[in-house]
């Protein structure tokens, strides 16, 4: 008896396309923490955001097409939270609290839509804008990077026949595994899926984190994606993003506001959260220059996520940093989240043991590793180093510098502006590979 | 919208086994070619057929549990051939020709029925024997070894979790597409699925076929096993086996008729098939000794199928002999089917490409080779030397000598006497690793 249920059989061939987004809940979950903040306390900034292929050689416009990809966008604009989802938000208990979200902010997100979009193909690229609200626009940022990404990887499989496909699933889930292997010899690792936006595509993100799950058990923190937390009954993990002090930075009106931006908005974010929820990310601007102008509270919160310097060198200089404030580094966290892959994972882990409670953020080596896995050498799979950035707010122009030129974004001149207000000490050149 | 057809779920539950054997079909082609000559002449034989393990170390009674088996095996007797599969047994060509099958035979077959066997537990091993008319009880090898061989896999990997089966078969898939890759690079090969028997389980067995039929198009010849060309739309593959000469053999009243039987069993084979289906199988009792004593006539037969000498010595020995009797080995056929994997495979069609048409019967390192793709180290993952064989004819001994002493069956007695016959000249004793 092999039995195909005939009207699940009919119901998909009548698809239209296979939707990549299909949950708001399909995005980290930092997104909802932030989104709360600044539907509290900047429901009125308008914020754009803009897509970022840093990976320039690579024509995204030739790969996807531009029909598909206003489809999958469109797609996505209708989709709303189901009560199932709401409830769960307003029920479950993140980072050990009950109602992290208030009802106020719920009661709104509940006919949450995502707003317009400005998409353009221009030499090789799409250039993609959100404009209007923040509150509105910074909820594009996962799930346009998670359609783009995956309409990279279908467009790079299609000419693939069944037993290929088969196989190259076969060969990553191979790959996959031999990487789980080797975490789950490291005793006391803590490690979450960091990779909705980079991944290959949403069922293999789900494989990953299910095969985590399985074999590194309580070990494997849980995911910052939302949809896969409440599915999978994982912790949804994340705290707070670049975007939050961009928006503070462009938003300063006089140099000296700009220098002290950072620490007014980790204020913002102290009285709506605590605990371990209480991350510092100190790059955005620059890590030497934000620790030489943090105050006294900043080495009160549980940890910081060293982002764009390497992983050892950017953790001992914020261990330094505690220590000369009187903190034992032993009762801090250190969260690695920057391109790590099982090497890195590994050395930072053996590298700190036993000095600091570390947590690592695992992303695109994570959810889109398949170098190596297609039958033969095959571009479209390999992952790109795209981002959503803030590129203005209320009309002022945004800039990132992070510890890595390869990652400042912004225009020039108000990039110099950033680096002669927080300097250019500690910034290490390397190059981005994802 | 997740639909799961609920009856076949329901169904799914009221298993009370997972039967291995579904189909009297999922057997080797040759016992049909075989049984239909049976049926014509030998009707009124009995023959006994055995179970031996050559892999002595592996206790097969304490893998696999008594009551499993014999609700396997009882399973298998309560399987008919379909109507469907009487149609297409009788409307199909193999071999290019139609009706291959006589109508009386079919008729007979439609009612056919596996006969009762009897199983004891001796000594970490399991005595299964066949008792009873030659043309029902040669029906049970295929099926009995494929049990047997299905329970250890299964009973191996019973503590698995879920991802780890998952890998176990991402690994195993990734493995066998290796092999298929450089299989693919061969351009004139030839080969087809023998690993019925062996195999790992039905469903693995169809993914390597399924594999093979993508990746090698028209150089995959098709499969031994006559439900998977059914429904792979492949050809069916095989001719003849050992049990024709043994029989033959055993039933020789004198040693004059015995060193003759082989000859004899020929002749009647010739009488119902034709074309490619004469196929040599001549190591029975060393291929030496077949091939000095052979009639004129042998050496008008399409092929060879040398089955236990080293395959590049065998051939070259037929060879010689073809062109003793002035036959040009570009117009025969070498069938090489002993202990074949990838590197024998290269090493041979290299050796002889250009001087002999060959093909290749890939069995247990096509369909059981798990070797190295377990979480951690399976013995009860590796295949071992497993054969059903004929032990009496009509109450008398059978002897299978082979060219290599160590696949010799039958009691030491007999062996002696037959040695005394046939000779003892080329044999080469190797280890049967399958």
């Amino acid at each position: 008896m092999v039995a195909i249920d005939i009207a699940t059989r009919v119901w998909n061939h009548t698809f239209k396309l296979d939707p990549i987004i299909r949950s708001l809940l399909d995005t980290d979950f930092y997104k909802l923490l932030m989104l709360q903040l600044i539907w509290g306390r900047y429901r009125d900034v308008d914020v754009t955001f803009e897509l970022i292929n840093r990976s320039h050689t690579v024509r995204i416009s030739d790969e996807i097409d531009e029909a598909e990809l206003r489809a999958q966008l469109d797609h996505a604009r209708t989709v709303r939270f189901s009560k199932q989802e709401m409830i769960w938000l307003a029920g479950n208990t993140f980072y050990g609290k009950k109602q992290i979200f208030r009802p106020e902010f719920l009661q709104w997100l509940a006919t949450f839509e995502l707003p317009p979009y400005d998409l353009k193909r221009a030499d090789g690229q799409y250039e993609l804008l959100f404009h209007g609200p923040w509150m509105y626009t910074m909820m594009w940022e996962i799930p346009a990077l998670a359609i783009i990404n995956e309409l990279r990887s279908r467009s790079a499989m299609r000419g693939l026949k069944r037993f290929e496909l088969d196989v190259l699933y076969a060969r990553a889930k191979t790959k996959m595994w031999e990487k789980v292997e080797r975490l789950s010899s490291l005793s006391d690792i803590r490690i979450s899926d960091f990779g909705t936006r980079r991944r290959h595509s949403f069922l293999w993100q789900r494989w990953c984190v299910e095969a985590l799950k399985e074999k590194l058990g309580s070990r494997f923190s849980g995911s910052s994606n939302v949809l896969l937390a409440m599915q999978t009954d994982l912790e949804a993990i994340g705290t707070n993003a670049h975007e939050l002090p961009m928006v503070a930075a462009a938003l300063a009106e006089t140099d000296e506001a700009l220098s002290t931006a950072p620490y007014r908005m980790m204020q913002d974010w102290q009285e709506w959260y605590d605990g371990n929820l209480l991350v510092v990310l100190a790059d955005t601007f620059g890590t030497r220059s934000f620790l030489e102008g943090a105050p006294d509270w900043v080495a009160q919160w549980t940890g910081f996520r060293p982002d764009s310097a390497p992983p050892i060198q950017g953790g001992e200089e914020i261990i330094d940093w505690w220590q000369e404030r009187g903190v034992d580094p032993r009762e801090r966290l250190l969260v690695f989240s920057d391109g790590m892959d099982i090497d890195s994972i590994e050395e930072t882990y053996h590298h700190f043991k036993g000095r600091v409670r570390m947590s690592f953020g695992w992303g695109t080596n994570l959810t889109n590793d398949f170098r190596g896995v297609a039958p033969e050498p095959m571009p479209g799979l390999k992952p790109i180093s795209l981002v959503c950035k803030v590129k203005e707010a209320n009309g002022r122009p945004a800039v990132k510098l992070s510890d890595n030129p390869a990652k400042a974004t912004g225009r020039p001149e108000e990039i110099a502006r950033y680096q002669r207000v927080f300097g250019t000490e500690g910034a290490i050149l390397r190059t981005v590979e994802v």
